[in-house]
């Protein structure tokens, strides 16, 4: 079948060592110290078979998300940007849905707690956790110790089939009545993005309660799906911060009540206006950049009125916030960090919000086919006019 | 000024005793044990004056609740139906909004932060909490051990002014851009009720995420309500249990997905067949029946997949649930009670929730004048068609 | 090696129907419709191979369960006691320590987060929660769907050796500075018991703030354990409700302050007495008699002063407790079911907290030898003066 | 009587406005822009009389804080080094017990629900909410709008006599058993700056399970306070950081299991080192560092393996933290502010705990005579070696 394929050099900087968990010449968790001159192309690979406690699906829509863009694109040494876990060469892709095909001895489907059969219309979280190490064991596998991440240093989505262990796939049934045709895939093909956002703000954040205001930095997908998340529950006003405006439009589209430019806005000055001077209970800090955008958050909070605001940082960044106590003292706020989609819940939610009406298609800009893949994949390096730009496969 | 009073005679019952917090002649913790003969009119009262800390409201709109039903009818004896705390006579009526025209020395207005000012449009708390005792200092005013409640042992609203102390006044002019003329002064009559329903389902039971179903049993207005909230809130399916067509219709129009007719359908095998087999997250007893309502709803839960699920008892009953604990345990469930509606924020919240679309107007199906009050105090006595009749001020 | 074997004979009950989960002539979800004759005896069986993702532990101590003693009594019927998950043929014990000795192909040790390697001192959950289900998926495998169970359907610990999955072993290793020898083993053994109390009053409950207030019904195993983690939470008043002396007596030790004899003194007054008027936060039904505990306990909660108080519902049982909504309501009260002791953390934390001095030893009140299992698993059917009996291996 | 009476200018600095709430020459919330050339004697005051609600107490003994050390110090330019809010001139003393000597119109007992009486054992809030703002009526007292402060703008206690309304008042009956003597009013003393640690790491930390380790910066007495409350919490392993010998000690005395000394040792390695590489569950700021301290609780948190870590700041400071995003991310970590002591049943558990063993009378390092107290206010501006200085009244 046709692939996807992103190949690299294996030449690791001269500073970088060897973690515990990387493995020489094909794996590292550290990708932009390590993989040089990516290759992305399309290939012909075998058509992988399941195993025990395996499912193979036949993908029906994959999307292109940012760390398939950095994966792929060389800084000025001709590092890759994609600074986390990675083994090449593998199969890209890892927001998609599509068919179950066949099962391994014992895949069991979560909807009807029996043994997989075909047919059944499904998606897949990206992050294979382990189910045996500690943070597992404990509820907590967005923060495995042995993670694999579909996509990165596992064979991904963008191809016909994909092969995947049954604890990370989700059925789609429930979309059927609301999505017809290949929606119900794009809908499912948004699903992980969409889990993101909703394992920050609902999970991590603890959600809000109605007739709370939010206020979202950044209109990419996280920001974005933040915003139908928070509107679809109760917010007062969703204000999100984004200069771009076709994300702005989007963002309208999703559920933001107002859409404020910060390169020609006063931020601060805007949301309080906007709240009745109050400020909002909860804020994303989803554009990368937090020593701009902390800085004008934490004026929100000490200017407005509202107490209890948390601060939810999901977009990754190593850069130090310049964050005052005596903000969060007096304003009874906290600041939380948010990683990844898995557990709590967070995949069946989303899927019935989206069967129950949360309509997250809007997201997608452009459609395209596999072969069009890699050509979109570096055209993304610089285009802010697409959102999601998602692989229909024929 | 006319106003609508409750007298009746003090005699209690010959095995009642009073005690610590009754009043001879005045007051009970226990009316339906102590008020014989109520009798309800339009009587001449003088017009009250605001003392510190207090504020003078002209009343513009007041609903009927059940408890002023409750209060004015006799049971065989002759004896009050409503079995709480009353101190007649009373000028009745607490689900009221209005305009504030004076304020005594100290009142502040939550909304400002500064001495009121005539002109507000506001609403109040019925529960006068005393901001004092144990229960109120440690934040749970629903709970007060010193209690008065506007409309029952202290003046209420069917008048044309009432005096109420600042801490209880939430402001309205949130709503003034959706809800125009007396559309403001009709919902914001709503936002006690609302807050009794807001208070179980968000405060009480913890709210639901995105994407999890809710069965509401009972439509009266605070089920109604509830619908209103859980579906702002994310809910993906709002399923009411309500035989009488007319409550059924307003449910619907105020956010229910479903509704089940107890009477004609099986609650069990509807509530699974329409969550696919899962039952529900929140399952709130609104019907005053817990007998018969209860083991349904722990069929549902132990029948359905759902873990986590929380019955909220809103109803007042003393009757005793048959609960299964073993239903509990194997499907991680609890059981909460809720009363009230003050503390927490979630009066502000209820009106930054309808000033933001969370439309109540379709719970008033009748209009009527501070005359027609008492009249239709009585017919409501059996009267299941109106839902909540509201008196407008001229 | 030497075992102690659990034997029945497959004699469903006439009406009794399979469920899907079922497996004629060898596994049942309800073992007490299904198993006749039960015969207890030791035999000889093969030593068992770890698997993939297994570890073969050598058994240093082993304790006796109620629920063995259950599994191995007939009714008048000739039908055994015990109603939940079982397969015989069965190995039976379940509270376990001992050393690693050999472990299957990618069995990783959580502590060091590397393959085990053999003489670490471990214990193990009963529960083989399956990983893959979406109990496990969403963080409740207290809740699996697909459960085995150590000593119940699958081969336990009354044995020189057992054979269990690397996910549900835990270290021992933190508690070598203070427990010296076997104590460690005994210690260890304890783990599982501990954690069915922590999950039921730290996970379930919530545990509670340092200067509340509780009450244990039932000096069980489970009840006891109660008392020394409540105890080490900060409990102002431990208050232990259990009629017979020698359990009184380990409460003491274990933590309790307080011990209530609730047939000879008047349980309500007396807790009432003993905490000022307030009664308590948290209220252990841990007796199996829940509709002579529950109004009790609901008394109690109405005429004290606590409000949010919790009551978790730990022994099983299926009778209907009466319960007053009204009182859930007036005191702002909750009812919780709690099963299980894995996930959340359970059991890591307990070994730490035994590790740093929360010592369980007091409950285990003989030491036998592994021929001695099965005398004492049929005495303690009517033995109430052992707690703990406990199998050392020589 | 003789009163600790402290004065100063009203000479605003040049640059600063006042604000809404400062009262020109009487009182400022940023008293180190206002007030100069502070003054601190023993003045002859009149003993004050309780109007409505209020009570009048004989002080017993009140303890120094360090706010009272620096109301009293001038800087360079003889401006107040305190920059919080103050209204001079002022009886200072805050952290005070004494017994009820006569009670206002309609004051409350809170611990027998009656109308107060003389004689009663009792210490307050300093914090006097005014409990009719916003953050009042939503059960946020340490967040009023219209704070006053016991000892700051309210004349304090230290003097024979001091006035407070009966909503801070609590009862330390309790304490009678355990605390003879002077003892009990020495405990009493110590309520409010126990319970200010009890707020930052119980209610807004939200606590630990047992087993949890913790790590306190800094060993004032909010940091020894916190080490005590959480050892009585059941953490595994206090870890106080602090460099100088007698807090060190009495941080051992009250709970702490070991001692880091940040000046001489590695903090990060000797964090790890004690925790089995796993690091804590709480981190307490309580050093007035953050700069130097936040660097290295996050270097503990991204090197140790415990996830969900809570990094509490309760020292005050308005220096920027350096905080890395990621690091939250990656270990599930969040940061929160904590100030004040009022609301949330945080004094009535503190009273219990101390009641029932949690005992805080070795942070008394000297006890004084009232005559003694401004000498002891102005050393304390130096001395180190000193912890809780507390004046008993002879």
């Amino acid at each position: 079948m046709k692939a996807v394929v992103l190949r690299g050099d294996w030449e690791p900087k001269p500073e970088f060592r060897l973690g515990p968990k990387d493995i020489d010449q094909k794996q590292t968790y550290l990708g932009s110290k390590v993989w040089r001159n990516p290759c992305l192309g399309i290939e012909e690979v075998n058509i992988p078979e399941p195993g025990p406690g395996e499912v193979l699906i036949e993908v029906k829509a994959c999307g292109i998300c940012g760390s398939d863009v950095h994966m792929a694109q060389p800084d000025a040494d001709g590092y890759i940007w994609y600074p986390g876990l990675t083994g090449f060469p593998a199969v890209l892709g890892h927001e998609f849905a599509g068919i179950v095909k066949k099962a391994g001895p014992g895949a069991v489907n979560k909807r009807t707690n029996k043994p997989f059969s075909g047919g059944e219309y499904v998606c897949a979280e990206e992050m294979l956790w382990c189910a045996r190490c500690q943070p597992c064991a404990d509820g907590y596998p967005n923060h495995c110790e042995h993670l694999d991440e579909l996509g990165f240093n596992v064979d991904g989505a963008f191809a016909r089939y994909i092969v995947v262990p049954d604890r990370v796939v989700w059925s789609l049934e429930s979309l059927k009545k609301l999505y017809p045709g290949n929606d119900l895939f794009l809908a499912g093909s948004l699903v992980e993005p969409t889990s993101v956002a909703y394992n920050a703000v609902v999970q991590r954040a603890g959600g809000i309660k109605p007739g709370d205001n939010v206020v979202i930095c950044g209109g990419g997908p996280v920001g974005l799906a933040a915003c139908a998340i928070l509107k679809s529950m109760g917010a007062a006003r969703v204000i999100l911060s984004e200069p771009e405006a076709g994300r702005a439009a989007i963002g309208r589209a999703l559920g933001a009540d107002f859409v404020v430019n910060p390169l020609t806005e006063n931020f601060v000055e805007r949301v309080l206006e906007l709240t009745d001077g109050y400020g909002a209970k909860l804020y994303l800090e989803a554009t990368g950049l937090p020593t701009i955008v902390y800085p004008l958050i934490e004026q929100c909070i000490w200017d407005g009125r509202t107490l209890n605001s948390t601060i939810v940082v999901v977009a990754r960044a190593d850069a130090k916030m310049p964050v005052t106590g005596e903000v969060l003292q007096v304003r009874r706020a906290q600041i939380v960090g948010a990683q990844g989609h898995s557990g709590e819940g967070t995949f069946p939610r989303v899927i019935e919000a989206m069967a129950s009406g949360m309509n997250m298609l809007p997201m997608i800009t452009k459609k395209i086919t596999l072969d069009q893949v890699p050509e979109h994949i570096i055209s993304l390096r610089t285009d802010r006019s697409e959102c999601k730009i998602t692989c229909l496969m024929d």
